[in-house]
């Protein structure tokens, strides 16, 4: 090998070409050479060139198959070549509307967003009270209980002091009083008198509440791109902001929604669901192509009943829970109005992955196509051998077999091949 | 070459078999079938077979590795062909159970689920008070600061007006006032009379609340599968539920749980922790495989305390925060009830990852997995020129090495070989 | 094939040899021995070793590159032999602090945790109250509306009996009343007085607050790699946890924060962004390397304002909510306070991913990078036929050509080649 004519290694050789130039002049040059063989020598597969157009056309239509699989699905429907982050979020709701109600059951009252909204605070899970059970004065005292099997006693001795069942609403006293003129239940010790929740409006309480409208701001973040956004979009304008109202085909990106709409898009009657209540949420999608040749980022509402309806395995059906206003009276004994209050959650639920290019997934999925494009000769070449018409010519020249006693150096195909 | 006796090329190859027949009439064919040549012609390798059971064996083995890992490894451990997506879900908690309090310090209470859990909406994280300090009858005035080395004072020389001491209780007003017999303290102006929280009863107030049960109702949502479930399984029916009880050997799938229970499976004692508080999850796994010949999809429960217990670097060991009922006198002068709120909060947290078949991750994992496959002629190959018996024959019938000065056409091995 | 010197098929072979000889034996060897050729035949590409310097060092160079590639960026940088998992963690906050206001408007009033946390829990999400409208002695009667276009009446002709203004504050009953001695409005149903929301004052009203502090306890788990830590490290001890304060350069681990210097780290001024409220992100970043060559997990604290500060298309900016304080009077008649509390709302938001070594990423990622090696014959072979010097030789002897007419068992290249 005569390394002064290869004159093609250019300056980042030099150092490499130097240093064997050098050592070639000395005496090691025997040792040196062969690790330069070693280390340089090219191995490469000796080929033959098969001039068929049929197996020619089977193999680049193949390769066609995995080049087409890896742009149409892979890149354009997957997105493979993308790196995900999932979306970090906040959410703040706004509930407006009054309502005044005057049933025959309670007084007439007037009713603001201080009144029905609890918690009060307005973040991504708010309560619009519906319908509700009141309990007013109760006070730490005795009272009969409520008439049930377990309880209805004809005297003192059916009482059990100091017994509380799970079921019940206080401890025994040991007492058999006269619950009214016809029952006589154990007396307990509790927060009497006793809240009766059997008597629930059939018609919700407050069926305005359907008109109430919330506003929802959302900003969200995906952290791993620095990539910010609110569902309030730039191009919207204040005075659009004031009056619009969220309708999936005229005003899709307003972000005040109107209850009774969410609940009708969720496929449920408002009414219907304020008596007993529910679980309704309020989904924002922010799955984004964050490319930059993708459309916008926009949010997706979606509105979806979380709870179940008429499951056939419920307990406690509808949504509810009890709470108390604490008052003092004059002369200082605690008192309080028990609320159980129907009425129904809405959750906003926000979620989303986007998607940006990046090197690695792109790469990931370049290297598995690639390798299905190895598998390409492995199909053209079984086409090769055992479909095309010339399949003898073609194997025996691409293919040499070694006899069986190949102790000499004979192989089958020729003899006067490789003799050294 | 000639293209009409190419009999298989059928339809699919009509249009270009017939544009290369009518270009192989024109003038231009030359041209043309230079193109077709350079697009058509199909160069493989040229192989030896070697008919060594070792060798032969070596490399079956070797594949057969290749293909165990990826069947059993990636395929049935990690399930690396499926697609994932991360749980979302709502939570509605509801606690029942009463109990009654009747010890020295405070007056005989009965305590219901509305005295006990703040906030009442019963989402994702409950609070069940356990242990409190009371403080009644607090009112804005001035009262003397509760003695400690920077508020006792012996004149009012030692007390600044206006110095707020952020260890202290109020603004003091320049005064010094008698705390106790013995002692002098500081005025300062603030809710009093002050509370004085190092009187923390030592056993919990609600020590009862052990047996208070919750019954979780959990539905949860894979967005990307569109998978709806709730941890109320459908084969559950209302009477089961009536009654049951989680319990891991024998309600497993039981949405009630005793508090009692939750605490010890979290390795806890109920008593210790009602008495300073703590924080208790309760994570529900959803990780499922919706593949169809996978089992059904159910959730796992698991507890888990989440604060430190005895650590030693911790400021505000337990769980306990401040609130205040407020009350107005006959007269209008507002006065409230300070409690501090001793307890355990549990919160509900759901979590869980979904795998689905999907053709892309089976692609790119299939796709590593040849890469492999390629790898396998290199062991063989390897094996072949330096282990195997005949490894001498075998590599001179494999490899041809071209001379170093082979600026003759001669090669090292076959001189009646590639003469030009 | 002379199996019985297969010296070398050890006991692992013992079972399949054995079978061979036994079958061998047999009768239907033929059969067998031409299975044995089908399966265990090894066919391998006959390969020329061509001793060029330039071709050699291409070979290696592009070698080089995709090693250095697969090290240097999926390794290094974008770790990905790692498996993730993404964070769950639970919150505790615990703000401290207390302020004294007497302004013209309002009575002088100590407030502390209880008067301005609300929720009071202290879980991810607290709200410092410090800007206020109070309302207080409403009751639910009749009192004319405030005066704007729509609702100032000449006499009870203009006021329609049961009509209700969304953007009113009650149902109007039909009268025309003195608001006041210039202005006449219509008499609305509500909780009067009326709450006049515009006199917000201009300077906060717990200015205070800035000084407050917050301490937060934030326990995180990666459930995938049954990983948990808190963000209290361990090294850090009980005496530093009293006095310290979170600082970026001098304290990056105290988890107590003074509220100011969370606003001023978000980039805004706290007396500003405390008139009109506002929603601030604490940011705690958990991302990790697992691996046990990789440095400690530690949280990364940051801030960021979340609302939008001086946005073109507002509506309700700021962060405000509305909630009552109710009274009993004397008479039983029902009485609130209804507060609209202006303040900042601060949501501590806890993320992350970690990562681990995992064997499927790495063969994932591996497997890619392989077939990005099977590139490098190509690129080589490439260079091989066309760049370089002696590339007609190479290529005369690396590739036969059958000729077009090859019916016949001529090869283009040599005739004593390849005859039968």
């Amino acid at each position: 090998m005569n390394l002064n004519k290869d004159g093609f290694v250019k300056s980042s050789l030099f150092l490499i070409s130097s240093l064997v130039r050098g050592v070639a002049m000395s005496k090691s040059a025997g040792c040196c050479k062969r690790f330069l063989h070693y280390a340089f020598d090219y191995e490469t597969p000796k080929t033959l060139v098969i001039p068929s157009l049929g197996v020619g056309f089977v193999f680049r239509f193949t390769q066609f198959l995995v080049v087409m699989y890896v742009v149409g699905y892979v890149c354009v429907v997957q997105k493979a070549y993308q790196d995900t982050d999932t979306v970090i979020s906040t959410v703040t709701t706004k509930v407006k509307g009054f309502a005044f109600t005057n049933t025959s059951d309670t007084e007439p009252r007037f009713w603001d967003v201080a009144d029905y909204i609890i918690p009060p605070q307005g973040d991504h899970s708010f309560f619009v009270l519906t319908n509700m059970v009141v309990t007013p004065k109760q006070v730490q005292s005795r009272c009969p209980e409520l008439p049930s099997p377990s309880t209805i006693c004809v005297d003192d001795c059916n009482c059990v002091e100091g017994h509380s069942d799970p079921r019940g609403n206080g401890i025994q006293t040991g007492l058999c009083e006269n619950y009214s003129t016809t029952a006589r239940t154990c007396e307990v010790l509790s927060w009497c008198p006793l809240e009766i929740d059997t008597k629930l409006p059939e018609h919700a309480l407050l069926a305005a509440a359907e008109n109430f409208t919330v506003l929802i701001k959302n900003s969200i973040t995906y952290p791993k791109f620095n990539f910010h956004r609110r569902n309030i979009l730039p191009h919207v304008n204040s005075s659009y902001l004031k009056r619009c109202e969220f309708s999936r085909l005229t005003d899709p990106h307003c972000p005040i929604f109107r209850l009774k709409d969410i609940v009708s898009e969720a496929g449920e009657d408002f009414q219907d669901m304020a008596v007993k209540g529910g679980i309704l949420g309020i989904l924002i999608d922010w799955s984004c192509d964050l490319d930059w040749w993708a459309g916008e980022c926009l949010p997706k509402y979606s509105f979806r009943r979380l709870d179940n309806k008429h499951p056939v395995n419920n307990v406690a059906p509808g949504y509810n829970f009890r709470f108390a206003k604490y008052y003092k009276t004059a002369d200082g004994e605690e008192t309080r109005t028990l609320i159980k209050a129907y009425g129904i959650r809405f959750d906003v639920i926000v979620f989303g992955t986007a998607g940006r290019f990046s090197i690695v997934p792109t790469i990931v999925n370049l290297g598995a196509a690639l390798s299905f494009l190895s598998l390409v000769p492995v199909v053209a070449d079984w086409f090769l051998v055992t479909c095309s018409r010339k399949r003898d010519l073609y194997s025996r020249h691409k293919t040499t077999h070694l006899t069986e006693d190949a102790d000499s150096a004979s192989v089958s195909m020729g003899t006067t091949y490789g003799t050294q």
